[in-house]
């Protein structure tokens, strides 16, 4: 199932789509452009003329997202650690690339990022038993966003459902590529950053995760199908805004940058529409 | 768009899966068996033959859910009336048939009902202007049942996520029909009722709503895109066990049937897996 090494899904100039396989890891890349890649499907070669590079999957059927994963995360939002993963889900149009604009609707206010591991399932799985591996259902990992609109996430607002605050279409941008599960035996060392115009505001390895990977997926498969297919967002670490002092939200052309040692790295601009009032 | 009366999906003795349409109120009706329809789709005629009424849509691209949405069922659980409609999505694969038996996983304790209107979305739709008519993107009405798993919903659980303890499969039953919006202009006048074991347990109007149809579709088109085939639930009256003094959860066995005047009625057996250790 995960014979390959980074997935990679692209647009040529004349526009068509092509899936390929990388097999260096890019996560040190600023750009893919001009990498090799082997073509899988398709018939053009990878070559410096590509347009862009797109998210790694075409559709997604949900994001089961964990909201609290990260000892130093709880702690900077001040609530007690929960005994299991808080679940919520965002919507399937919530997908975009992993250098797309995002368009940011003018109610979605006091914006704020989540750098996070994503996890891609590989086939179809539902209540796994106490001897099956969760780690067989795994495709690979890739690198996401959790955008979050903390204006709506406010309790009094959403009544504290998460669901609105980050569903808005494109809130979860995800890529470059996928790499293989094969390729990451240990996830605990790799290291998670996110930059906000150049400047880093998290940086913490994954071994400071609440619920580790086989957790989360034996959670989410108790009682209900994990689609082949879906991305399981699996919480931010510490250094988010909402958790600072003095909480400057990201305001239009901010780009974010989240990048996971060995996994990828994804940049996403913020591009506030029209009709904003404020922050 | 809406040029039909009550949509019914259904499966032959045969197995064969038909689409058709049912010119009369089907909402007074314990069963749909003799009720003559016209087949749109397939070749069989409809007769008292047919082996099962299926889920009026083959799957659903999500399930966007109003968290509290009657004056009088916040009375009940005790919350303030909220400014916005609260947001949670249920996961596709908690669709479920309108006479179909609803696994329970042994987890899934405290189980509790919500009877609902339910929307379906007919057409793509986002960011709604205000001179925009949200019914016009409306195929019809169905009944629905937000099953809800009540341990999962304790906020020390689930950090007050609603997704997880609702988002369990089969535990959004809708049908049995889509009614055409267009037989429906006035929705305030209908009346829900929800029966377990045929004890009477939810009754009121559904001028009962803080949000009406437009105002949820309105809300949930911001920024996000609303699929065709989306089934919006409009969130459930007073009457559920949360609400009651002695909380009497449904058990193995209970059937809990839900009924919207003019709309129709489901009716759906509780079987609880194996390997429960509690209500």
């Amino acid at each position: 199932m995960n014979e390959f090494h980074h997935l990679v899904r692209f647009e040529s100039k004349e526009g068509h789509i092509f899936i390929g396989d990388i097999t260096e890891d890019v996560s040190h890349l600023e750009s893919l452009v001009g990498v090799e890649a082997e073509v899988f499907e398709g018939t053009s070669p990878w070559d410096s003329g590509f347009r862009k590079v797109l998210a790694p999957l075409p559709s997604v059927p949900i994001f089961p997202c964990v909201g609290l994963n990260y000892q130093h995360h709880a702690a900077e939002v001040n609530v007690d650690i929960p005994s299991t993963p808080p679940l919520f889900y965002k919507p399937p149009d919530a997908l975009a690339g992993p250098d797309e604009d995002i368009h940011v609707h003018p109610t979605a206010r006091c914006l704020d990022y989540e750098g996070e591991l994503c996890i891609v399932i590989g086939r179809d799985c539902k209540n796994l038993a106490e001897d099956d591996n969760p780690l067989d259902y795994v495709f690979g990992y890739t690198v996401g966003n959790d955008i979050s609109s903390r204006y709506w996430q406010a309790p009094a607002i959403s009544s504290n459902q998460a669901g609105y605050a980050k569903g808005f279409d494109q809130f979860a941008p995800i890529g470059p590529v996928i790499t293989s599960s094969r390729l990451l035996p240990d996830l605990s060392c790799l290291m998670l950053t996110t930059h906000v115009n150049g400047e880093e505001r998290q940086r913490h390895r994954l071994d400071d995760m609440i619920f580790d990977v086989p957790a989360i997926i034996r959670f989410i498969s108790t009682g209900r199908t994990i689609k082949q297919g879906t991305v399981i967002m699996t919480g931010t670490p510490s250094g988010v805004i909402a958790g600072m002092r003095d909480k400057v939200w990201l305001k239009n052309g901010d780009t974010v940058e989240v990048t996971i040692e060995k996994v990828g790295r994804i940049k996403n601009r913020m591009v506030m529409e029209e009709g904003r009032d404020g922050p």
